[in-house]
C-alpha cells in the first residue's frame, strides 16, 4: 500500500479558524506530515467555536483532522528558536495572521528562507500582504461581500445573499494548496522555495469568469436571477408537489427533448418564442409556467426520474439529510465517513473530494487536543526529551 | 526571470465547457504547456456560448487562456494513434467526458498507462466515474442542488437558491489541480502516474464543513438563514441609506467594541440579551433592528468607515462594476489585467488568484482559435510537417 502524496512533505501549519486549518487538513488527506503549532495553554480559536461535545469543538474537528498538534509560544525569544529550528527541517510553513505579524514576530519569509532556503511559506488573507485594504479585519462574509459573489446570488429585485457556506475562506484555502503544490515542483526545477500570497477576495472574484465577463461585455453589472441562469432556459430550481427539483436544459437539442420527450408537447419546441436559446432566457417567465404547471403535478422524486430516463438533467435539491441518506454520494463515493474522534466519539466528516488512484488521499487521524503530539513531534524532529519538554513547558514556552 | 512553476509539464486537454478548462487554464497559467485538443471543424461547445465579439465567444475566452489549440478526430483510428503517440511525450491528460466514453474509445486510464506508466490521467464528472448517478448528465445547478449548497443559500422561510456563479463547475476544476499536482509530486516518489477522479458533487459538498457537521450534531438540516451566520450576530449584510454593507462581528470583543466605540451605547454589550454569542444569535432580529436603526443613517461608504476605524470588520457589498474600479482588488492585486485577444480585442479576464513571488502566475497567451497551433504542435511534439498536417487535414482528422 502506498503511502499519501505528499509522504515526505512536513508541514508547519500556524494556522486558526477556517481557511489555513482547511488548507492543513487537505494537505494532510495528501499524506504530508501536518505540524499544527497553536497557542500554549489556548489554541486555535476554532476550539472555542460551538457546537462543543464534552468540550471538544466539532467545527474545530471537521477541519482539523490528519494533523498533529504542539503548542509553541512564538513571542517567546526561545519559542522562536525552537521554530526556527524546525523550519530547517520543514518544507512547507503555513500562516493566516494578519499581514505583518509574522514579519514582527521575526518571522518573515526573508528570515526563514534565509534559514532554509527550500522554504515554502504560504500566507492567507483577506485581501493580500499589501495594498490599502491589507490591514483590514477579514471573514468569511466581508469577502464574499467585496468578492461580488453576494451581489450574484439571491432571488430576483431581493437583495444580495450570502452563500450558505464560508465559501470565502475555504476556497482561498484550497488556492493556497494549488500554491503549495505548485511550488514543491518548481523546487524540483530550481532548488529554492518562495512566498505564497492567497487573498480571500481574490479567491471569491476567481469563481466567477462567466459573469465578470458578461460585466465587461455589457458595462453592466449582472442582475441577480434567483434560481435561473442568464445564458439559458429551463435552467435552475423549478418547483414541484413536494419541493423543489432542478432543470437544466443546457442547449436547444436538451430542450426540445424536453419538449417531445417529457411534456409531450413538440410545438413547444418549434415555437418561434422558445426553439433557440436566446429567445428561451427572453421568455424565460412564460416558459417557467409552462414548466411548473407542469411539474407541480408531480414529487421530485417522479420528476427526476422521468427527466432522466429521458435524457433531460434533471436532479433534486438535497439538503444534509438527503444527502446523509445518499446511496451514491456516502456510499459509493464514501465522502461523509464516520471516525472515532477522541471526547466526540463517533464522528462523520466530509471526506476529502480528490480521489486519487495510487496515493489515495485518507484520514489518517482525527483532529488533535491541544498539544497532544508535544512528546512525540518534538523528539522527532529536534530530539527533545521529556525533560526538556517538561522544563520547556514550565517556563511557559510549549 | 524564472518560468513558471510547471514550465516542464505537458498537459493534453481533451475538455470542454467550464470545468476542465477552468482547469486546464490554471495548469497553464502555473505555467504548464497545455495542449487543447478539440474536436476538428467544431471544437469546445463554449465556442458557441455567448456573448460572441466578431465571432468569437468571449465566455470561451475568459476560461481558455495559456492554452494552444489543435484539432483531432478521437474516433478515427488515425487520430487515436496520433494522440497515443502524444501520450506518450505527455505529463497528463485531462478529461470531462460523461464516464466511459474515453473506455470505449480506447483510450482509458488502462491502455494510456500502458503506453506511458508515469502518465496522469484526471477526469472531472458530475458524480464520479462509478455508481448509480454516474451516467446521469451534470450541469452546474445539478451539482449545486444535489451538492447541498443550493439547501443552504437563501432568504429565511424562502426557496432554495442557486449561487450566482457556476462554483460547481470551479471548484471541481480547482480540485483537479490540487489532484494532478499531487500526482506530479507523487510521481517523483513512486516513479508512477495515477489516475484522478474528481465530481462536482463531492466538491460542493466539501464547501460545507460547518454547515455539514451541524447537520451531525443537531440531526436537522440547516434551515437558510439568508445573510446572517448562525454561529453569531451580528454578522453578515445589513441596510446602508443607499444598499447594503458588511458588519462581521465576529466575537464578544468584536461586538463590545462595536457597541463602545461605534454605536457608543455601551449598555447593549452588557445587555444579557447580547453579551454573549449565543445570546446575540437568539436574539438576533432585536439586534438588526438596532443595527439598521442606525445604519440606515449612514451611506456605505461612511459606515465602512466608521467600523474599520474602530476596528470592527465591515466592507461594501461589491458588484462586478464597483470591482472594476476598485484600487486594491484591480491595482494592487491586478485581479482584472486587460490583455489582447484577436478577434475580441482588448479583453478583461479575471487573474489568476495564487500569487507566487518567484514562478509567478502569468497569462503568456490568450484564448487560442480553433486549431490555431495544428502547425506548431504537431511539429513539436511528433515532428509532422505541413505536407503530413494537409493530408490529415483532408482526411478529417485534423
Amino acid at each position: 500500500m502506498m503511502k499519501g502524496a505528499l509522504s515526505d512533505v512536513k508541514v508547519l501549519d500556524l494556522t486558526r479558524v477556517l481557511s489555513g486549518p482547511y488548507a492543513g487538513m487537505w494537505l494532510g488527506d495528501l499524506g504530508a506530515d501536518v505540524v499544527k503549532i497553536e497557542v500554549p495553554g489556548k489554541g486555535d480559536d476554532a476550539r472555542f467555536t460551538p457546537p462543543h461535545v464534552n468540550g471538544f469543538s466539532t467545527f474545530f474537528a471537521a477541519i482539523n483532522r490528519n494533523k498533529r498538534s504542539i503548542t509553541l509560544n512564538l513571542k517567546a525569544p526561545e519559542g522562536k528558536e525552537i521554530f526556527l529550528k524546525m523550519v530547517e527541517k520543514a518544507d512547507v510553513v503555513l500562516a493566516n495572521f494578519r499581514p505583518g505579524v509574522m514579519e514582527r514576530l521575526g518571522l518573515g519569509y526573508d528570515e526563514l528562507s534565509r534559514i532554509n532556503p527550500g522554504i515554502i511559506y504560504a500566507v492567507i488573507s483577506g485581501f493580500g500582504q499589501e495594498g490599502p485594504y491589507a490591514q483590514r479585519p477579514a471573514y468569511d462574509a466581508v469577502a464574499q461581500g467585496m468578492g461580488g459573489i453576494m451581489a450574484l446570488t439571491g432571488m430576483e429585485g431581493s437583495d444580495p445573499t450570502r452563500v450558505g457556506a464560508s465559501i470565502a475562506d475555504i476556497t482561498a484555502g484550497i488556492n493556497t494548496v494549488v500554491g503549495i503544490l505548485a511550488a514543491l515542483h518548481a523546487r524540483t526545477l530550481t532548488g529554492r522555495g518562495q512566498y505564497i500570497d492567497v487573498a480571500m477576495v481574490d479567491s471569491v472574484l476567481a469563481l466567477t469568469p462567466s459573469e465578470t465577463n458578461r460585466y465587461f461585455y455589457t458595462g453592466f453589472p449582472n442582475k441577480r436571477l434567483g434560481n435561473r441562469y442568464i445564458g439559458n432556459s429551463p435552467y435552475g430550481a423549478f418547483r414541484s408537489k413536494n419541493g423543489m427539483f432542478i432543470l437544466a436544459c443546457g442547449s436547444d437539442k436538451l430542450f426540445a427533448r424536453f419538449c417531445n420527450d417529457v411534456l409531450e408537447r413538440p410545438e413547444l419546441a418549434t415555437d418561434e418564442r422558445f426553439a433557440l436559446m436566446v429567445n428561451r432566457s427572453n421568455n424565460h417567465e412564460e416558459l417557467k409556467k409552462i414548466v411548473e404547471d407542469w411539474s407541480t403535478r408531480y414529487t421530485t422524486a417522479e420528476l427526476v426520474d422521468k427527466l432522466l430516463s429521458k435524457g433531460v438533467p434533471a436532479g433534486p435539491v438535497f439538503d444534509s439529510d438527503d444527502i446523509a441518506h445518499d446511496e451514491h454520494i456516502v456510499g459509493v463515493r464514501d465522502m461523509l465517513p464516520e471516525i472515532d474522534q477522541p471526547e466526540v466519539g463517533k464522528f462523520h466528516v466530509i471526506n476529502n473530494p480528490i480521489k486519487m488512484s495510487d496515493t489515495k488521499t485518507e484520514i489518517r487521524r482525527p483532529a488533535p487536543r491541544l498539544g497532544e503530539h508535544n512528546s512525540e513531534v518534538y523528539n522527532e524532529w529536534l530530539g527533545l526529551d521529556e525533560k526538556e519538554l517538561n522544563a520547556l513547558k514550565e517556563r511557559g514556552i510549549i
